[in-house]
């Protein structure tokens, strides 16, 4: 089970949604970087379920245990870094009644021939509480990155159809949906609101920009920073769509139109979405993930069960009515794991300076 | 350099534009599977270059050799299998008056602060034609899976604006730019010439197809099915955009709408694009890939020179004015050299069968 | 820091001497196989320390908890297995009074020079108690192992100077020195007992049987059984020289001498140690795993404090005057994982049976 | 087949005995280093056969190609290094009349049982041709290494029973069996031309010695510097025994004896070969390498066919009565491989300096 990331920063996640806990093993962190529980908190929290109507009712403190890789100092020591987060609100009675059934839009059904295991509560190793464990090594990742003065973040571009014109960041951390718009925010909650009040779910897209990225970072052929990235986003549960730059739009465009013009500190301008031939240019790196509407529903759908009779199945448990409120999160950490592998990476010109 | 693709099917690919030769070393290989030149001329062939107006003019004939791997009876012996592609019209004249010069939309840059080099002749590395050793290896991994019937193929979805709305993939096989639909053809071309005619170029998109995948190939978190592809796809230069299934649209939908409802063999229906929680479903697996325009055109673009002053630039050589119908084959190598990737995987229940 | 092994059976470790843990996630296990905390202990109690007055009198329970990869009824379930082991008796007053020195023979130096770290408590990474997390992590593999029919074992081959002649497992197996030789038991245990009565320690080494191995375990070139297998064994601390089969002694034959004569099942004898070519022929796979002395002893060395100061120290704490009984346990689990590793490697001749 | 080693310096060798070519693909490589076909030449010569009375008759040139990798001024380019060498002088009919019969002490019979595949001429790839790419990747290595001041060599440290006493490295370039001790060349001659007079061969030993390293190469737990050089010296066909610093004797040492005392500037001895904790020390990494006899000799030994019934089997070809004289340079390759691969990994202290 993939559950590896990185060359040089590589991260190791275990868990599932309703087992005793999740956690995350780093190996390769460099030594004599500052790191406490604050650092993982503050991500964490982000994540967190429970603290908006428009998130899955489930309650966890998500309180992370850093169980090796520091000094008594709090400093790195160079071993691997292991951090644990126990599960306390799992009902696996919620889930008793669709043990037999394989929901729709979910992994139960590939899982069950893949692994021939039932599903399991929660959805075990293909819930979305997976994400805790990569939301605590983004975090790790971002206080590595810190002090090259590289940051990212990311927020609710699209809640259904209503899509964000505007990019108001301050904004989108005050909302409970993370939207960028504050103009469009009326009409996004509603949308959300009508979804949920129906008991169904709603799409969604997550905008992320990363700054501070040094000019260098990506490497040509198949470890391209967008390559990385890509595989990075689409490990996400939802994610159905990956764009960087100015993404779908430069495939309808004249390439007089999409280049960017060159001056002596790099491209002018940013339809690339800070990455060339693969590597980094110093500019905004911006992508762009496009989700699926959550699978559990209340809503009747059809299915079957383990033997393979026809039911009629709507999705108990506590579940989220668009993802991107929490996904964003989990695709910061993402890009920031990316990110921090690259800056491990050994020198690319010889003799080193 | 991120040369190597893969954890059982392992491809590491070389060479440059204007080198001596290109060419990947394939290593995990079993033994048994026929193999010859045939099956590398076919794939190669169809992204040889010179072969349309609207393709490059360089005539390469990409004849393979194959230094090792096979028996005398042409048979794969299990050990890594070495294909070698020499270079035979490298025009680095055409290079000569640019070598000074930063390419806007090219590696150039990036490549100059990343590794201290000066423009190579037609970009080595970072050319289009390192994809010629992707499609080798494309064709081993089409060898390895047609056992087991699996196939992948690829042709252009949209060619600037003009967006195909039939698939017609015998039309495509037929028409020079491998365009789906032929009742928009004639749009298409004409937007594809008018580019070619300004000197400039356009963007374009490639939809893919692979069926006959058995149920369970992609594994849980980071190496879903669609993360790997992902990986593979933005690997490719000019992608900036990627989709799986019903892609972007279902970040728009509702979830009553878009769970696929679940029969005893699986999904009856495919907006997930043959894949849920990151393991093929059996069911055909669609993904379309979004390029930029060439970024080589004839008209002056804004750029600067290895000393930093301004300098106007079009670039000279011979380019494709859209790499749709010639991303197609390499769209369908990098599915092909991820699904072999896993048909070589271990197994998944235990103890084994 | 290399807290990795494995292609297939993925083994990540973590902890340190004297922090809260040490542990170990295995990606890559299979589902369905039957898995529970007894298996881990057997193996843990066969390592722990504070058993015999041989070992370090260090009381650890060593008891394991883990925290996912197991379906309600105890089947691995397909997801990373991670096994979680506190630490209750680690006395870092012991070594508070050595913070300052670096101890001879130890990694104190090189890891003050590498990451800029004053020596930590017990060594932190660089301790022996890191190995109960190969244990842990060798236990699964065991277990992973055991439907096949796969084996191994290890015990005391050589105690200082007095080496076994005889091979008696059971008798290994009941005496506190895990010696091999019953009719020179006494002289080996005088040896030991000499050393650590004057405060010193002893070189010691292990002997190494696998059985049941099939026929074709082992790549060629730089993945060879033995290949594998030395990396794992020199990944032991203490370990300064490793043999395979006959060994050291297959240097001063001739071929004639040498070379197993063929029958129609294979080697009829085994001077190889059950591999040829790298891959396992069946039978019984043999090592030799030569360890230094403990560097910790109560008689003062040469060394340097921080500052470089000349200074005697003696290594207080509490520690094994020598390594082989313990280090059996960690030999047969290095050993485990290396296996797992080739059996769940994918098919190597094609099509897949 | 495991043809891939290095996380940084990443190798990755191709072809057989008697296939059309052998090389090395290296990926990794930084850019800027001046590398010529001279820096292949000189480490290729050292290795290539037909030099001498105690080597297989094999006339080949081995005169490399460089495919990639190099800008016009011979500079490499950051992009995968190719290195193709072909096959000359294969006489394959040597092999005809043994294709049926599985060869003692060699390959034949695992890969038959791995790979479904009757013995290939030469050994296919388990052939010691095939450390002919070893070589080449050693020789990159090398001059990757020489900025740095870091070198290493290897000879004949025993030939059957003669071991060397004296060191006297000059003296083992000198002459054709590489034997580093003058006193005791005839003897050490005696041994090898006695066995090949009588159609027999005889084992042998290597001492390798690298120097100039810094302190802090090798990594902590399954990375240590003599694990991963333990797995390359491991994969060279022959090699039984492998053994560090003092190695096997101080398995019979005392702690007081064994700890080498500590200075200001690290060890003041080196009993332990240059490594403490798996990280170097900067001072003399040493180890020894012991190879079994070839196992083609021209007496006949018991086996059987493929059918499974007794033959008598002398190996006809042409080959090295004993292996250390050309064991030696793939010895040097396989330590400059491991060095170079911790020579490009990145930092260990955060911030970077």
């Amino acid at each position: 089970m993939g559950s590896l990331i990185g060359r040089h920063f590589r991260v190791m996640t275990f868990g599932e949604s309703h087992g005793p806990a999740l956690g995350v093993v780093i190996d390769g962190l460099p030594a004599g970087l500052a790191l406490g529980l604050e650092d993982l908190r503050r991500d964490l929290e982000r994540r967190r379920p429970g603290q908006s109507p428009y998130a899955t009712a489930r309650k966890e403190s998500d309180e992370p245990e850093i169980l090796s890789g520091l000094t008594e100092g709090g400093l790195t020591n160079g071993a691997p870094l292991a951090v644990l987060i126990r599960n306390r609100d799992a009902r696996s009675g919620d889930y008793a009644a669709i043990s037999r059934i394989f929901r729709p839009g979910h992994a139960d059904w590939t899982y069950f021939k893949k692994y021939g295991l039932t599903p399991q509560p929660g959805g075990g190793r293909s819930s979305g509480r997976e994400t805790v464990a990569r939301v605590a090594a983004g975090a790790v990742a971002r206080a590595l990155l810190k002090p090259l003065g590289v940051t990212a973040r990311a927020a609710s571009l699209a809640l259904g159809p209503v899509r964000a014109i505007k990019r108001d960041w301050d904004f989108a951390e005050s909302n409970p949906l993370r939207f960028l718009d504050p103009d469009l925010y009326d009409q996004a909650e509603a949308a959300v609101a009508g979804a949920k009040k129906d008991g169904d779910s709603i799409g969604s897209a997550v905008e992320l920009s990363a700054r501070g990225l040094p000019v260098g970072w990506g490497d040509p052929v198949f470890d391209k920073l967008e390559a990385k990235l890509g595989r990075a986003f689409f490990s996400i549960g939802a994610v159905r769509a990956v764009e960087f730059g100015e993404g779908l739009a430069l495939s309808a465009m004249l390439g007089s139109e999409a280049n960017d013009p060159m001056g002596p500190e790099g491209p002018l301008s940013d339809r690339h979405g800070g990455v060339l031939g693969g590597i980094s240019t110093g500019r905004e790196l911006t992508a762009r993930l496009f989700a699926k509407p959550t699978p559990s529903i209340a809503i009747d759908g059809d299915s079957v069960d383990l033997e393979g009779q026809p039911v009629k199945v709507a999705t108990g448990g506590r579940h989220d009515p668009c993802l991107s409120p929490r996904l964003a999160p989990v695709a910061e950490a993402m890009c920031l794991i990316v990110l921090a592998d690259f800056c491990l990476a050994g020198p690319a010109k010889w003799p080193p300076a």
